[in-house]
């Protein structure tokens, strides 16, 4: 997997103007632990799929601020020369603990707990968020758009329209462990062995004299693997011209593999075009399909009976569009003091250390889960596993195909509710005995809001 | 500027595949002649800044395939192998005329116009789509907020809460073309030298015995640049708080720079505290907000008076939220059979070579376009240039501050209704006689749907 070796100072300033100042007053270097987790779904979704956890691995464990980095810091006026000596050796050398990439998480539900040194990990929190956030939330986004398709295909579509190369390249992986089956992103098919997948744009038809003629040109080239647009002049028409071609192709042993509606009344047309091939036996010619889709758009073309079988889903799919971020943070929770506690409603905030602990009922679906203390004795499969001890990975690699098939086998175990494009009731996570007395002596100790 | 040397595999597939087609029918030698504009404002939107062309220009330039990635291709089962050879010596050879970085834009105006063998101009599509689309869009975005805010400065906070690394990247530097004072990124003040801003955390305060503590060990490391964090508790103790330690350094000689609200009622919050400040004679220290902001909430707290005078905002900047991508599309609108023409309503595309004239009134505001055919007697200042010719950039590089200059004298030329952050009246684009005739001549050749 292709990963930065220079993230380091992808950060924010006050990053290090706070650890520059944890330096200064000797408070770096006693120990505390954050969470990151997510405070809330975004409207009518159920659930997320964490990821971005491997990613976070690797910046973690190959945290260094290389030379240049030192000299563009020193140049500023924000640090001292100490401070800047300092940073040369800094490195992180704590413990972090995780869920698995592709596992169901819910609101405020640690998706990672980072315990070292204050300085070191407090400053890992910026890039940290940049990863996790986008990464979760466009598995999450995916998985449902994979919901809303049932049998049918979802394909990222999602290049032109990603916010630049990392998200286009990200995402494509992102969609690929939400149930994605493959991406139009070459790149991605290099880099991460996702199936890649294209038709042709209407300037290619728009090339030829006639539909006709550039449909002929196309099977040419891809006698037995092309999908053609038909949409370019008449989709009706279009149809034909495609159910011509697939003939020809029959005559000389190859088959069609599809073609692709990109406009107009995608229900309709996909019904229409499905009695023109089959009329001329073309029963195995699919139909896909593509124009500005999402979750809710498929869910009512397969609820009107659509003859789709597979969708290209771009921008909505790769930006998450209208969500476009969710709101993932990075919170204190421990420190040599004790358990620390934010009290406001606006921002609240779970003390300690603490364990997922996931449920399932007799049908082997997840009933609900109890947010607990660490090694708090609670039935239910604990989700989070050490990753980094001592600064070095202590978990294995896996590879992509086991991360997708590791999310899609936790997805399955959803309760159908949750699996609806507008969920209506929400995943039920109780508070554990330990952590609901944590949170009530803490309440006593600093309810009066400061000290 | 960084650039990426291999963005040549970042494309879609049916980038290939056409090519591959047009490679096999000997289609992809004669001129095409392709335009990238967006169809359409985003609500209430009033105009784009164009951005991202640099890179586009880097990208286009710099065209070639690896052998790995060659290697990758002749692994795919899609190629023949004549082709997977022709891709070794592919490359851009074509002429490309584009807008200025820092150019208002409107829709269907050419950001971009790429002239050059079919093969070559339709293969470059969905990379420009993904730096243009994207980096227009938040340069666009943030010029709204910057007219919301009007003398309160913007600076971008929003690395965590970006589509990953890229987006923080382009995106900080993209904010600061659209009038962002600087940025919280760290790297994206080494890589483009934008100045870098930062205050402290929540976790920060909490990490000291006190508030009072924390403000001074902070003010110990920072005597002169401190923004202080004063809503960890309770905001009114926060000011009185700050007040304490500014009056500390002022002892000393030093001065407190600013205190930061993140939460509560900012507009009643700033005036209240604004007010403790002045009592002890800080007239100085300014006073900065962030907390989920955009363009209306900005506007509605300037409107009631709000004693702020900077704002740091994040997510709905970075990503632009809700609208998350803008419709950037790439179109074929000439080859050597003539100007080409796409006549559904829904996706219309103006044909030919084109050029837009843009005029300003008596007062130097801008008053409307006409959008016409390249080299048409019209007047007005085209917006077009070449920038590539025959494969080569002809067009200098100009300094991240020059590219931002210029797009804020393009803005402050806008006429006052569309600074508005709700845009009700649009601008002015008039069709040449030109452009006029061609249509009308090609929807007579065209209009019955399909050859």
């Amino acid at each position: 997997m292709e990963h930065k070796q220079d993230k380091t100072l992808l950060t924010d300033l006050y990053q290090l103007t706070m650890l520059a100042s944890y330096h200064d007053n000797n408070k770096g270097e006693d120990t505390a632990t954050f969470d990151l987790f997510i405070r809330k779904l975004p409207e009518d979704w159920g659930y997320f799929i964490a990821n971005g956890i491997e990613d976070a691995i690797d910046y973690i464990t190959s945290l260094k601020f290389s030379e240049s980095d030192i000299e563009y810091l020193r140049k500023q006026e924000f640090f001292k020369p100490e401070f800047i000596k300092y940073l040369k050796d800094f490195k992180f050398e704590g413990d972090v603990c995780a869920v698995k990439e592709g596992t169901l998480i819910f609101p405020n539900q640690p998706i990672m707990r980072v315990s070292a040194k204050r300085s070191q990990a407090q400053f890992v929190e910026s890039a940290l968020l940049n990863m996790i956030n986008f990464q979760t939330m466009i598995t999450s986004k995916t998985n449902r758009i994979v919901n809303a398709a049932k049998e049918a295909k979802i394909v990222d579509y999602g290049l032109r329209r990603a916010q630049e190369e990392d998200a286009a390249m990200k995402g494509a992986r992102a969609t690929y462990i939400g149930g994605a089956i493959g991406t139009s992103n070459v790149k991605a098919g290099k880099d991460y062995g996702i199936k890649i997948l294209g038709t042709q744009a209407h300037s290619f038809i728009m090339s030829f004299p006639s539909e006709l003629e550039a449909f002929r040109a196309y099977a040419k080239t891809f006698p037995n693997k092309g999908t053609l647009l038909i949409d370019t002049y008449d989709t009706i028409q279009g149809a034909k011209n495609a159910a011509i071609v697939a003939k020809e192709l029959e005559k000389q042993g190859d088959r069609l593999s599809a073609v692709r509606l990109d406009s107009g009344d995608l229900c309709d047309l996909s019904k229409k075009v499905r009695e023109i091939l089959d009329k001329e036996g073309l029963h195995y010619v699919n139909i896909v399909a593509s124009n500005d889709l999402n979750e809710y758009k498929i869910e009512e073309l397969r609820k009107n009976g659509a003859k789709i079988t597979g969708y290209g889903v771009g921008t909505e799919m790769i930006t998450a569009k209208p969500v476009a971020a969710v709101p993932g943070v990075y919170k204190l929770v421990e420190d040599n003091d004790g358990a620390k506690i934010k009290l406001s409603a606006e921002k609240k905030t779970y003390p300690g250390k603490k364990q997922v602990y996931r449920m399932a009922g007799a049908d082997g679906k997840y009933s609900h889960d109890i947010l607990g203390l660490d090694f708090e004795p609670i039935e239910g499969t604990p989700l989070l596993e050490k990753v980094v001890k001592q600064g070095k990975r202590v978990t294995a690699r896996r590879s992509l195909e086991e991360i997708r098939q590791y999310a899609l086998d936790n997805a399955s175990r959803l309760p159908d509710h949750l699996k609806e494009v507008k969920v209506a009731r929400h995943y039920e996570m109780k508070i554990s005995e330990g952590l609901s007395k944590l949170i009530d002596n803490l309440t006593d100790k600093y309810g009066n809001g400061g000290k």
